[in-house]
């Protein structure tokens, strides 16, 4: 078993084997973690998550759910979560744009650059931003009223643990927004455990 | 005013300058039309399903609402809706794979392809697939139950204007599904107004 890091408001990119498993920990119980994963073998294959919430018919998957990719193949899989499953697959990943619009003049690390950097660090120059897998995010829609950004509903040391289907490169940001409740207020790192 | 045609189960690729309007015209009543926006300038902006579902604050827009870029910049801004407003941004566009896997053997038009093939001809190599703007699509989704694809809640001659934000490539596939009853099982031609 190796233990990694998402160090608090930067990303991380590890390749994961086939048929392996890696836990996602919430550490500090507040983080939201955007997640996403590529073939390794074919950087334009990856994560959807409009084909998949086709393919599980649901908008957050449960345990036993297939992730599926842009070209419909199982690429992860849910097998364990230990949080009340409250995860968002309707967001995009915050980025420079979305810390100017809210107000921030100077630098804000963003989910965006996390993603790009994290790949760029294992050799992966360019690779598309996918809608991303937004771990422990409560952004809770409501009919009428819109997305309702709340702090995330998991507790310190909460989990979810997922399957590789495929030999895939698996991604993550400790997203770094720091102005809405969504992280508290108070972005922290995460770890992953591949197992 | 230029009327132009999108084929049963085919594609069209506009350009479209800043300022002028686009008419969707459901022509027949019931055929679901998947629509893109790309920046004229840079193939690598475009209409962003899940940026836009943020800047709107929902997930399918009203009159007044526009759809930004994956760069969080308006593109196109929804102006008039005659049809009930039930359309879709949750939903990948439909390919190859899907068919194959809904149990189709032999070639399937479909609007992943729909899309490449209209910006080639256009001269337009290659772009990503973003997620389409499901227009007329009624793709209920009902928490616990999951998608319910039901014919179109439109009538003929229904359309839906928008207002081009910066100069544009505006593409549409007349969606050649035939196994749900998305298109009432038969795939018609629908019409563009350029104004």
């Amino acid at each position: 078993m190796a233990v990694y890091t998402i160090p608090a408001r930067s990303g991380l990119a590890l390749p994961v084997e086939r048929g392996r498993h890696y836990k996602v920990i919430n550490t500090h119980g507040y983080q939201v973690v955007d997640h996403w994963v590529f073939n390794a073998t074919d950087i334009n294959e990856f994560m959807s998550m409009e084909h998949a919430r086709v393919a599980m018919n649901k908008l957050v998957p449960k345990p036993g759910d297939s992730m599926v990719t842009n070209q419909r193949r199982p690429i992860v899989t849910l097998v364990e979560d230990t949080s009340p499953g409250v995860h968002d697959t309707l967001i995009a990943a915050c980025d420079a744009y979305r810390y100017r619009q809210l107000g921030v003049t100077s630098y804000h690390e963003n989910c965006t650059e996390n993603l790009a950097n994290a790949l760029k660090a294992i050799g992966v120059p360019k690779a598309e931003t996918p809608c991303p897998f937004n771990l422990f995010q409560n952004s809770k829609y409501i009919d009428g009223r819109g997305f309702d950004f709340r702090p995330a509903a998991s507790k310190k040391g909460d989990y979810v643990t997922f399957r590789a289907d495929m030999d895939v490169i698996v991604c993550f940001s400790a997203c770094p927004h720091d102005i809405s409740p969504i992280n508290s207020g108070n972005p922290t790192e995460a770890h992953v455990e591949v197992i």
